[in-house]
């Protein structure tokens, strides 16, 4: 996954352009199954349009001796996002106008963009902002904002039923590495290991899209079909560093996707932290929000707007690690799993079966021998047709991934069934 | 409020008499659309029986030497409300059978009453008590308790709907501050606000009792229309001192008057006290009685039985201040307004609306730039057509008075409806 | 009670045998209507099989010298409970295979079974097992393991309704006081408590049985009629020392059983423990079970498996004591009054009542002089035909017990009803 990354980290992508169309293509070489969709400028999606696609050669501000001071190709982040194109001398007071700082954080670059409304602008550290000490400089901006398409990419792998695992991650961030790259390489792993299953239980629905406006078009041609088959969803973001994890709960964090979630992370990392829907800012805002209310919970490492290289050129590629990606992959892949054992279970005798019998329970009875035989009991118990799997794990507090062997040995011996 | 509270202070009320016509009176020079009810002594009212009519001119103690010990005049609490008539000469020992104190505050007259069963009565301090070292004493009471009325007002202000507020609030102590008074002049200006309002959700119905017989004949009068319309009601009872806020909650504190009066307590005054129904005392404890079963929940500032000067002399007009009964007015306005535009709201577009167009969101994307555009987002995720204003509001944690001005922009640009 | 159990104590009980059968026969004495029933060894009972019968009659360890070195006549706890039966010289290393020790309690000799595998086997304190140093020993157990009979008795008191409230205690421990004598004991007792009742108002049912398997078999034969008719159900266990009171919540902790034992618990004893069903390990697991689900709780003094001299020698007659025994009996009592109380009760009429006139209520009204009247007026105020009496003490924090006068008061002043 850090490979991928890697290879994703040097393109600049937006919403729109061909950096967006570059990075889908890097990665449908690794799952060609993606289907790449491309949307009219112009088209309408609920309340908003699609807006004009966006591209960039270049751009730098230059001193009248002709020297750089910042360049677009040292860091794609120095332009703003959307900007126009512009090349003039304009005097330092004019240039202060339409410079961006994150004051508070001196040496790094932020990232700021003006999808909405158009502008020019650059983006520097509040350091480099100082050293503007000209009257006058040289400006660039070699852009072009016109009509043309938002790109996305969605990849389907069909199950045995036409219940759906929604996976939602972006790709419309310039080079940062924890906040844009970490999801949709986590996704792509995500993918390979689906596919190799040789059962699914569900349907697993990908998309990579631009944030925001990407989720809303791809809302608006698949609402209906999403809120008849998704029974869970994700939104993959910032699951790179291996600090920590978190999760951003639905609106009401009620679903089966904030209850496989939860599950997993409290046994996988008890001090991980459950941000409420007030604190979404992702696409998990659309899919919840009033008259979409899809079942989509945010998964982070360190949540976006918690850590501070968030929206600055410190988020790079030395902020995410192997581990980190890889943590979160686990703890996906558990939730895959958790997801598609998530029955509920019925014992088929009455009162407790006698697991001596079948060499499940020590048989001589002794205080403190018990050990593991406990977990079986318990699950039985709670076996009773009134709780799914996940709810049993909640109960008598064993992880899933424990209970998965206990009910399978309890389905051979004929002693439970599915209901 | 406070000016109000100065006139009224000197009569001598009781639960029926001229004392509480003569305040009736008085509180209609300012409202003059109450309605006053004269109900006969003997009445039925459910369990109940209106008590004779009590009156009282005066009353005093004399040493035989005719040095005035204690009057009537000096402080009206010095007879024992109800007491019957009475004159003679008796000796100490008698005498103390028919005083009341309170030992642990030595100073301060007590309030005592005996409404339900024939006596006579003085009041004293203790000190006063303990000076009583004479062996005779000429005792006075010049009262009538009479076959007549039991006296109340009531005042009806028509809205849009026969849904209805219903503010309830007793007249019948005599010179009393915080518990008496202030209750009636917050309702009366209360009342002012209501009939300045150009248009009204609700109709409110407010009325001015003798307190536990006022309220069960006033029940026992109006019992169905009552169940039939309000749909919250307050009790107002002490609202004048300055000290802190209170609330009783309803029976199983699951009421909208419950909901309303949290919410705004809960961010005017977020270290306000809740009561639960077990701490009832004034007339909540009929409207709230297994068989009335209205929403009705008691407002204080500091509450009756938990102020050390509750029901004794002390509670005079040094206790309450303008700073105090403009405070319990304030939240019963928000109260008010929290009611009248408590709907069920309900989004009218998919996803959220792009507020940038609408100049209600920067068009510029960085870090730290939202600010309160977070709270209109909030509002929108919840209105969803599950959640009425004062649940949005305790969902998000921001007061109904600052979603209002919100969801009227909401309204206007037609991206909202009322459910 | 005590004397009970300490006739019943030196018998060597199993699940099986004499030993559960001379003690049913020496509680028949004190209840005769004990019915007592033998099953036939091979029955199946749900999942299981009646086992053999087991009987023994001695069992000793010497060493070559002649010497004893321990003796099933000192103490029954020595034998392996359903050991088969042995005689011969064996090696010291062999003999060490069968001897079973808790060595982390070296002075006490631990109680051990086989149940449902044939085997032979000692048990001894750590410190015997060390004193093991001869190189051979000659061994016996003389006890048979043959077809026979499960023994269980069952004591039906009927009431004015088919309802049930169930007691099972077991009888099938060897020597041990608190961990067997105490239930049977305490059981007994209530069975006289209820057969002097001149009224009940639930069917009352006892069994006396072998632990887990006598369970299973009870329930095979009773499971519909028990599911029908038991509203509240309890296993007497542990119930004999006197250092704490728990109870083992049902599976959902959610029934009337529950209800009533935390209610009478709390009041009793505040600092009583509430296990979860996690913690089950007595009849409960079965009465419990998925497709069995009835409301029965464990109720113990100190619960099994939580005190150090559980399943040892140490478990003696000095464990326990009659002012533990008659703390048991007390709660008990208790549950039953409360049980049959238990009504929904409805206010007859509207508004609280005027209990002055009744003389249940001081005709003086001066701050502070209220008391007791105050338990009245709550418990009028939710018996609003919504509460049961278990809810209603709940709610307003008054004992059960402390409420029972107060509603005969109220029923026999017509003002309430049972709804």
């Amino acid at each position: 996954m850090y490979g991928l990354a890697e290879r994703l980290f040097p393109i600049c992508r937006s919403i729109t352009g061909n950096g967006f169309r570059q990075s889908l293509e890097i990665i449908s070489e690794i799952v060609p199954e993606i289907q790449i969709y491309e949307v009219p400028s112009g088209t309408e999606a609920f309340d908003w349009t699609v807006p004009k696609e966006w591209n960039i050669r270049g751009g730098w501000i230059k001193n009248l001796r002709g020297e750089t001071i910042i360049d677009f190709n040292d860091c794609n982040l120095h332009v703003l996002g959307y900007s126009v194109p512009v090349h003039q001398t304009i005097s330092r007071e004019e240039l202060l106008e339409h410079v961006y700082t994150q004051p508070e954080q001196p040496d790094w670059i932020p990232y700021v963009t003006s999808y909405y409304k158009e502008r020019w602008g650059f983006c520097m550290s509040e350091n480099q902002k100082l050293s503007l000490t000209d009257s006058e400089y040289e400006i660039m901006i070699d852009s072009s904002l016109e009509e043309g398409h938002l790109t996305y990419g969605e990849l389907i792998l069909p199950g045995e039923t036409e219940d759906e695992i929604f996976f939602s991650t972006y790709l419309c961030h310039p080079s940062m590495a924890n906040n844009e790259l970490s999801g949709p390489c986590v996704q792509t792993e995500l993918i390979k290991y689906l596919k190799a299953l040789s059962h699914r239980r569900y349907t697993y629905r990908f998309v990579f899209i631009p944030e925001t406006i990407g989720s809303i078009t791809y809302l608006s041609r698949n609402l209906e079909m999403l809120q008849q088959h998704v029974k869970a969803g994700f939104v993959l973001s910032c699951v790179g560093d291996n600090r920590t994890y978190s999760m951003v709960s639905t609106k009401y964090a009620d679903t089966l996707t904030d209850r496989v979630l939860e599950n997993v992370l409290k046994f996988h990392y008890p001090d991980y932290i459950r941000y409420s829907f007030m604190k979404r800012a992702s696409d998990e805002r659309q899919y919840g929000s009033a008259g979409v209310d899809l079942p989509v919970c945010a998964f982070c490492r360190s949540k976006y707007h918690e850590y501070p290289e968030y929206h600055t050129s410190a988020d790079n590629m030395d902020l995410i690690s192997p581990e980190g990606l890889q943590g979160a992959y686990d703890v996906m892949v558990k939730v895959i799993n958790a997801l598609e054992n998530n029955y509920f279970y019925q014992m088929l005798c009455k009162c407790e079966p006698q697991l001596g019998k079948r060499g499940l329970y020590p048989t001589v009875s002794q205080k403190g021998t018990k050990g593991d035989a406990r977990y079986m009991q318990d699950f039985i118990a709670y076996a009773d047709g009134r709780n799914d799997l996940i709810e049993i794990s909640n109960i008598i507090d064993i992880p899933v991934d424990r209970l998965i062997p206990i009910k399978d040995q309890l389905l051979e011996n004929h002693l439970l069934a599915i209901k």
